[in-house]
């Protein structure tokens, strides 16, 4: 069996996403620059990918902007905003637990002279809005806040933030980091104050190599790159019409569905955590208050899922993520239950994937006060449209299995 | 009959690369941070396509890069160049005929401090290698020349330029945006002195949405974005496994072929001069001085194109790119001739697709000393290893139809 639940990394592209992208790439191949038929058919498929994301966010097509990826966007929206607006203040404000696009990006903004305050967060990964309220100055001209952890799923309170920053500074952006919340919930960026919102195609299903960033009318930043001036001058280079019009496809298929899929990753959720928390030495990360008192006294309710006939009977699991559980297993090393469980064909993550490669405890779980000991003792599973609940119960039996065995190798090694 | 000679602007994609992407989207969708099986194998794409690089470019792997295509590849080198050296010196080299995508950055480096010489160019649209040395000083940190100009085709000395900067100052870096040449000449970095090289996938019958940087291992460049350190902290991002893999199975199938390739299309390039020749006002941009003599003496010889049969006796044709022939058909605006063909579908560029839709008179035009009243009457016919001779037969007795009676259009006009 292979379960792959790495979804907060990357996802399987739809199939009918695939052929979509293949399509475009030998048949209505154009440049969208050209004057011809060809071109003006790209740029057509362009349009109707701005019609798509304009839909589900709410907004006008002419804010829709396509990047290479979360990275980009997220590095558009900081340094473009940052240079575009630095005579107006140089301050900035960004959370403890970003994804390294964002931290990185802030980064390399305070060595340009700018100034960055990072807000904590409480014990289940959330920012308190008074502290965002108490770092605001007249000198603040961007605030940038993920919508969900990619470590850990906690979600932020974004539109409360967004209320809150308009209310203390008008002119004072607000980017939001969407790449794990889009495709997962339904965010306005209007209704919610957001000015510039990333969100990438390969963790909902659709090709890597392309992302969006949407940018409101209102907002003003600078191109980070030059060229031929495609996109309104904003992202010179020409334009990923496959990965594009296959990011849209994507979107527009997890939107149609999102109710369903939401019943589903729900109960896929509490299914998991309950069945992990039967283990001794487990802690859930990321989850509110209330539910991590609540998590040893869940039962199993009525099926809400009409797919998998699952159930989520925690209101408090609609403040977190539906597709992330990250959880530590006290005693056990993460690389070594991660390699375990890739033997019998299970695939899930120590920390996130996109800075695995240098291995270093997550940022994100010390700003939570998770109990340093654990810090190297944490996998995260994330979940898809594409997880069975027999996936999660072979999973499960594993570790029951496994998780003993691991801890007297521990013990004696 | 539909015929794309518009080559220059986007390629159709090969199938089986096609069919490459689509099983690296759906089937071996792993992200290559991932620490398992799923992540090894996705990051094993991305080591066989470095391999496959480093042996057309006969270089190390560790000098190759990806980025989203040739656009952020020419940011990568200018912009990552110059931060990286300013302090050795703030003057830079390029040439007037460059694409967009260095003159623009070249602009914002001049906003940064630098000062830009810009190397004009002959009547053939190639530089002179005495306004190089006349160019160069000591605080000289970068010259950039394009491999071959994406609108007429001419072919920059690059080799030679590469020599003469290194015995100059041997400090400098050479950057060749070789998107344009990539794939259809040889190019060999550590021979010809080149520390920085730019490719893009999509003109090679690859995926749109990916590029290369080839970077010196002596080269040394900073990072102009900000993430989770993919790629040795180069160039974050998740890499596109997909549009990777791609690129260079594309790669691989041109320089596999790249002799019965070339055969074929300089002979359609010589087929398509002596025809196009034939039209009274007519005028071909970019070719060498002494092609430029020969061009109405020329004659069909033996065929040494075992595919097509076509021929090419012109020796001097080689110092011009194999794809792009630039016409000026006195008389005719080329929109109006664009459209013209368009409508019996023919496609092909007025100017270059890159910066298409702001019309503007081309600066490669006019730093070659084309008259002014033909920089509105120039037509780029690129062609490809699809092209063939038939399509170009049809497209010639088409302008010998069509010409005639545009031109007593415009005269009543």
């Amino acid at each position: 069996m292979e379960v792959y639940l790495d979804n907060s990394a990357t996802t399987r592209v739809f199939l009918d996403v695939a052929e979509l992208v293949k399509k475009l790439m030998c048949e209505d191949y154009g440049n969208p620059s050209s004057l011809h038929r060809k071109g003006v058919q790209a740029e057509n498929y362009i349009r109707d990918a701005k019609q798509t994301f304009a839909k589900i966010l709410k907004c006008n097509e002419k804010e829709i902007f396509f990047t290479s990826g979360g990275t980009e966007s997220d590095n558009l929206a900081l340094i473009g905003c940052a240079m575009a607006n630095r005579r107006r203040g140089m301050h900035l404000i960004t959370t403890q637990i970003e994804h390294p696009a964002i931290l990185q990006t802030m980064k390399f903004l305070e060595e340009q002279g700018f100034r960055v305050t990072y807000l904590p967060v409480d014990g289940s990964g959330r920012i308190r809005l008074e502290d965002l309220q108490r770092a605001m100055t007249n000198e603040t001209i961007l605030v940038s806040i993920m919508h969900t952890n990619n470590e850990v799923g906690s979600v932020q309170p974004v539109a409360e933030a967004g209320a809150l920053i308009k209310r203390m500074n008008p002119n004072t952006l607000f980017h939001v980091d969407a790449v794990q919340g889009f495709g997962k919930a339904r965010i306005y960026p209007k209704k919610m104050n957001i000015d510039l919102l990333s969100a990438s195609g390969h963790k909902i299903h659709g090709p890597k190599g392309v992302g969006l960033l949407y940018v409101s009318e209102r907002a003003k930043i600078k191109a980070i790159n030059y060229g031929g001036g495609q996109q309104a001058g904003l992202r010179s280079g020409t334009e990923n019409v496959p990965g594009i019009a296959g990011m849209a496809k994507a979107a527009e298929t997890l939107y149609d569905q999102l109710d369903q899929d939401l019943a589903h990753l729900y109960a896929c959720k509490q299914h998991f955590i309950e069945g992990v928390s039967k283990i001794e030495g487990v802690q859930v990360n990321g989850l509110p208050m209330k539910g991590q008192q609540a998590v040893n006294a869940m039962q199993s309710g009525a099926g809400n899922c009409s797919a998998c006939g699952g159930s989520r009977d925690g209101d408090w699991l609609l403040e977190t993520a539906p597709h992330v559980v990250s959880v530590s297993f006290a005693g056990v090393r993460s690389e070594v239950l991660l390699h375990t469980l890739e033997d019998v064909g299970i695939y899930v993550s120590a920390g996130s994937a996109c800075s695995a490669h240098k291995p270093q405890p997550s940022a994100t779980l010390k700003a939570m006060g998770v109990d340093p000991s654990l810090l190297t003792s944490t996998i995260r599973f994330s979940f898809s449209v594409f997880t069975t609940m027999e996936e999660l119960d072979y999973t499960l039996q594993i570790l029951y299995d496994k998780i003993p065995v691991l801890r007297r190798y521990t013990r004696r090694a």
